[in-house]
Order: C-alpha cells, then structure tokens, then sequence
C-alpha cells in the first residue's frame, strides 16, 4: 500500500473485498429467489454503485432526495427513496422527468397530500414496523394501511408498489435474536399478503437490514431484500455475526503523532470529523475502531487486538497491544476499522482504493463521477 | 424565519446571537488583558471568520492544515494549527510561504525531524497536558519539554513561542472542577514562567478551552487564550454553565415527517448525518438534541421541553411535550439545538442565516469564498 502515499487521515477501500461482499450478497439473493434491491446509502458512490451491476442489480435504495438527485443524474433508474416521504417536497417529485422513482408513505394526512397534488404517475411502498419503533405503520394497526391505501385509491396517480420492513433492531441483537426478528418480517408479510394480495396482485414485499439478509436462510413471504451495510460491513457487523472482520472493506488510514509508552497509547489524527461519533461497548471498555496493520497489499489483522479508546474532533487514541507498541513509531500510518461504515463514509466524503484510485461520495462528489 | 423557504434539514445560523458571542468573549478578553487567539474549527467559515475581526481579532487557531489552507488563501495571517505535528507534513509546511503560521509539539522525534529538515523560519507551541490526558507533555515532566527545546536549539528555523494547554476535560466537569481545572492550568503556567521565561523572555502561556474562558475570572499566568465553541455554543455548554440555551447560535432545522400521536413521538428528518452522533445523557434519557420552536424572527425556546430520543443515519425521534404535540402537524419545520455544535456544523458544511444568505464551510467550500 506504499503507493498511496498516506499523509492525512484517508478512506481506504478494498475493492476486491468489496466485490466479494456484492457476489456473497447476490448469490444469497438468488439462492433464495430474492430480487436484490441494495441500499445504496452506506457507500453512496456512482463509482462503486457501477459494480454492483456485474452482480445483476438494477434497482436501487436511497434515504433522502438528494441521494436519489445524485445517482438518477449519472444514470441509475428504479431509485426507491426509503423514507417516510416529506410533504415539503410534493413539487420536487412532480419536476423529476424519471417515473421509476419509488417513495414510502407511513400516513393518511401525507398520501391525501399527494393525492392531491401529485402531477405524474408515481409509485409507493407502504413501510411496516414491526417493532423496530423508529418509522413505519405498526403491523398491528391494518387500518392505518387501509386508510392509506384508500387515499391513494382516490389518485390515478399514486400506485402501490407493496410493503417495506427495515427491521433495525436487528443491528442491537445477538444470532437468536435476529432468528426472532426474521420471524416477525416474516409473520407480518404473512398477514399483509393474506389481507391485501387477492386487491393488489402485484405487491411485493421488501425487507432491509444487513444483518437478517447476511445471517438467515428462510426468506419465506419475502419476495425482495434491499440491505446497504453488507458493502463495506464494519465492526457493528462482525460483533453480531452478519460477517468477519476480515468481510470489512474499508479502513481510515490515520498517521501517528505521538506515543505514550508508559500509559501504552498512541495518538493519531482521526477523530469524529473522520470516524463519526458512534461507538460500541466491547469487554467492558468504549470502542470507537479497531486497529490493523498495513502492508504492501492492504491491511492485515493483528493477532493482538489495539482499539480507539477515545476520539475527539480531530484527535483518537489507541490503547495499544505490547505487540503494537514494540513496531509502532511516529509518522507511521495505522489503520482503523469502523465501528459505522455508512457514517465514516458520510465524513469521510470519498474513498481512495488499494491501487491509489480515488472514488466519488456524494458529499465530496465529483471524483470519477 | 418563513423567507428561508426550509424543505430539507438546514444549518440556521443567528448572526445576531453569534455576534453577541464574539463581542462577550472580546470583551472578557480585554478586561483580564488578555490575547484572543479564537479556534475557528468549530465554524470552519471564512465569512463568520471576517466577523471576528470586528472585534479585534488578528490571529487564529485551527486544527489541521486542510483548515490552514482554507484560511491563509483568503487572507488570514497568523494561524496557529494546534495539533501534534505530524512529521509527514514537513515538506507541506516548507511550502508555505506565509512564515506567521506556527504549529505545535509533544515529542522530541518531531522536533528532531523539524530541526533537521525544516527550511524556513516557523514558530511553536509546546502542547502542556495538566490531566486531561489526550495530548501534549505532562506537566510532570519537565524533561520532556527540555529535550525538545534542546533539538529545536540545534535549527535556527525552529522559533519556541510558549506553552499551550487545552484543558479540555473542562467539557465533563461541574462548576466546582472548572474552577479546580483553572487552577492547574494557573499552577502548570506559573511553573513553565518560572523555569522558562528567564531564558525565553518573550514566552507566553495559552489555554484553550471554551468551559474556562467563559466561567472564570482569574487568569493570573495566562497571557492568551484560544477558544473555539462559543461563537455558537450549544446544549452541552449550556449544561456546563458556559452559557444559557439562548446564547446557542446554531439550530438544525428539519421537517416533520410523521407523528406517533399515542407515543407522544415526531419523526423529523434529521439524523447523524446533519447533528453527528453526539449525546448527553440527561435527566436519566439520551439526549441528541433539543426542541426550540420557530417564528418569523427565529426562534423560540418552547416553556415545556422536547428532546430528540433517537437518531439513526437521517430519522430522528423526538420525545414530544404535550404543548409540542398539540401543535405540531406534519409537513412543519422544527428546530434543533445541537449537542456538540462543532461537530454539527462539520457535518452540515454549510449555514443559512436568518435573512437567507447562505455561509461557507471548509467543508462544503466556496459559498461565499
């Protein structure tokens, strides 16, 4: 990795890693007869958006507009905007030429809005919450669905693609827990398609998280799968089993400034502005990333493990192995796991590959793009 | 505020409250007789930068090179980067012409590396840890602070210009440990002077930390200091006692999207993308952020309190008062007052004031530039 001649704190994607975590994802979809339609939120990267193609993908996953603004510009069609949609911007929808957009109502006062006002033919998923509690219709209030689909029926406009589960709590579970979680998606698609099926023959039902599409191999009642972290994954990922550390695809290359050797610390620049704020509480102690070893082909895992035991803005520091600590000098470069690879990402603002390539985040935009 | 025409999450930034900020920092500054050397990470803006100037300000304080470049190729002049030098950067710093810019050192291998491959004239800091434990030389430890005056000694390029302390652990401290923290930072300067100032006569002594430039009103020993937070402050200074919510210059605003009427819950789009993941525990819950109401001059702060429970990568969840819930309705924008507003801000990467002009940050660049 010599070639890429590190001095400040740099994203450094693996493509290869990558592209394995596209393959394992798309075989799993297509063991399981799943449409892949792949949350492009975590890496939003025309570039990397690009590869999944070779794995047969032709739809895709946003969160916001300006997401969906960014990669409908350079080419991508069937974007599903995955968030419950705002009122604010019923005119934006009606000024964008491309109908393949999707959008995801969880009420009747947003539907009736855009029932009335909706200037071209537009489709929407229903999002279902089945106990995540952040978003959606709780899958014990068919009404609110029916209410729902009966604004929309008063639009020639509006048609309902089906139902979207993100089921989150997925990412706070342990391996049984995420069996439970499975279970419930798979109750609740049950009971919509039981309901609503024989009126709207052509719905589909959609469920998102990286964990349960990594782990589970009973997808029954579930027709697509839209997961976003399994292109990178991260450390979050590897604690609750979704993949190994070795799946991570992305590192914060992080020079040193300085060593403790008597508290065995080691102070590097990268901080919250690079690695985001989130963290994990692993063997009893704060983790905000995971130290690895760079070498002539990438990084390679260490046998003792070091971590950030704390970052700052612009400041971490790493509690370090005996082992670290004996090969370690300032001005070396490290390299740091995240805990949160969509939100490094979102900081970060672009990537540089192995082979010293740099790729586009929208944020940064423009690179390759 | 309805001229601002908010649909998606916004930075809003008071000019007004940010102003009276400034002028209260330049005149505590002015009366204890001290230098105001202000951080400019927490706004990153050039314009908001042009500001300070009208209250006396000549030099300033950043956190990384990207920073100093942003600020020295419009003009500024007298930039201190206080951050451990990084040695990889030596011939990045020989390039720069401007010699007013100074850096900061912890270790004798950098002033080493300095001595010897430095080719022009540049003044620093030596960074003084008096418990806060991040960074910079204990003060215990004189020694340490010998050995890199002595390599600086060996280069007639290497200009020692006093001695730095961010004390920053001010930030999880009551009242009583600010004025305890004061104290040692008193005791470290009087130290350093007695030991140094005979031999470095035109030495002087920084601190940096928002907490204690805007509590304190003894500062026997300290010639300069060098905050950064308060030209917005936000909720975690507020609960320090630095300042009150109204002197809070920042808010995000951000639609509401849906509302969970028998869960007293709004769902706004705002996440870890717009504030950062930063949180308080407060009053025994998570606290991402507080609700403030807006109004056609700004905002308000609501008499019932409501807070943001919940954040992923773009939804949050606010815990809803009854007065809130009352009167809120989806398609509305709702204010948020930021845990930690620096990172806020460098998550936003821009601002809109509340007449509708939009102001640069490094990070977005060039609105205003």
């Amino acid at each position: 990795m010599e070639k890429l001649e590190v001095k400040n704190p740099t994203l450094i994607l693996d493509e290869k890693i990558c592209r394995q975590n596209l393959s394992n994802m798309a075989e799993r979809a297509k063991k399981h007869g799943l449409k892949l339609v792949p949350h492009f939120k975590t890496h939003q990267s025309l570039l990397i958006g690009e590869w999944y193609k070779d794995y047969g993908v032709q739809e895709i996953t946003v969160s916001s507009f300006k997401m969906a603004y960014y990669f409908k510009d350079k080419g991508f069609s069937n974007i599903h905007i995955a968030f419950p949609f705002n009122p604010l911007l019923i005119s934006d929808l009606n000024g964008i030429q491309d109908q393949s957009i999707s959008i995801q109502l969880v009420n009747e006062e947003v539907t009736k809005a855009l029932a009335t006002d909706l200037t071209k033919e537009t489709g929407f998923f229903i999002e279902i919450d089945t106990g995540y509690g952040r978003t959606g219709v709780p899958i014990g209030k068919l009404e609110e669905i029916d209410a729902i689909l009966r604004e929309a029926s008063f639009s020639h406009k509006l048609k309902f693609k089906g139902f979207y589960i993100h089921a989150g709590h997925s990412y706070y579970a342990d391996l049984e827990g995420i069996h439970k979680i499975q279970k419930e998606i798979q109750e609740a698609f049950r009971i919509l398609k039981a309901k609503y099926k024989s009126q709207y023959t052509e719905l589909v039902c959609r469920s998102g998280d990286t964990p349960t599409c990594s782990i589970m191999d009973d997808f029954e009642y579930i027709d697509e799968i839209g997961p976003g972290n399994f292109v990178f994954y991260d450390i979050t990922q590897a604690e609750i089993g979704s993949c190994s550390r070795e799946d991570i695809a992305i590192i914060l290359a992080a020079p040193v400034v300085d060593i403790k050797k008597g508290n065995n610390e080691i102070l590097i620049h990268a901080g919250g502005v690079h690695l985001s704020k989130d963290v994990l509480n692993l063997n009893g102690h704060k983790n905000f990333g995971e130290v690895v070893y760079l070498n002539e082909l990438g990084w390679e895992h260490p046998t003792a493990p070091s971590y950030l035991k704390s970052i700052s803005q612009e400041h971490g520091t790493i509690h370090a192995s005996a082992q670290l600590m004996d090969s370690i000098k300032i001005g070396d470069i490290i390299g740091i796991l995240p805990i949160h690879s969509c939100m490094t990402a979102d900081c970060m603002k672009e990537y540089k590959t192995l082979n010293g390539r740099m790729v586009d985040h929208l944020e940064g935009r423009g690179i390759t793009g």
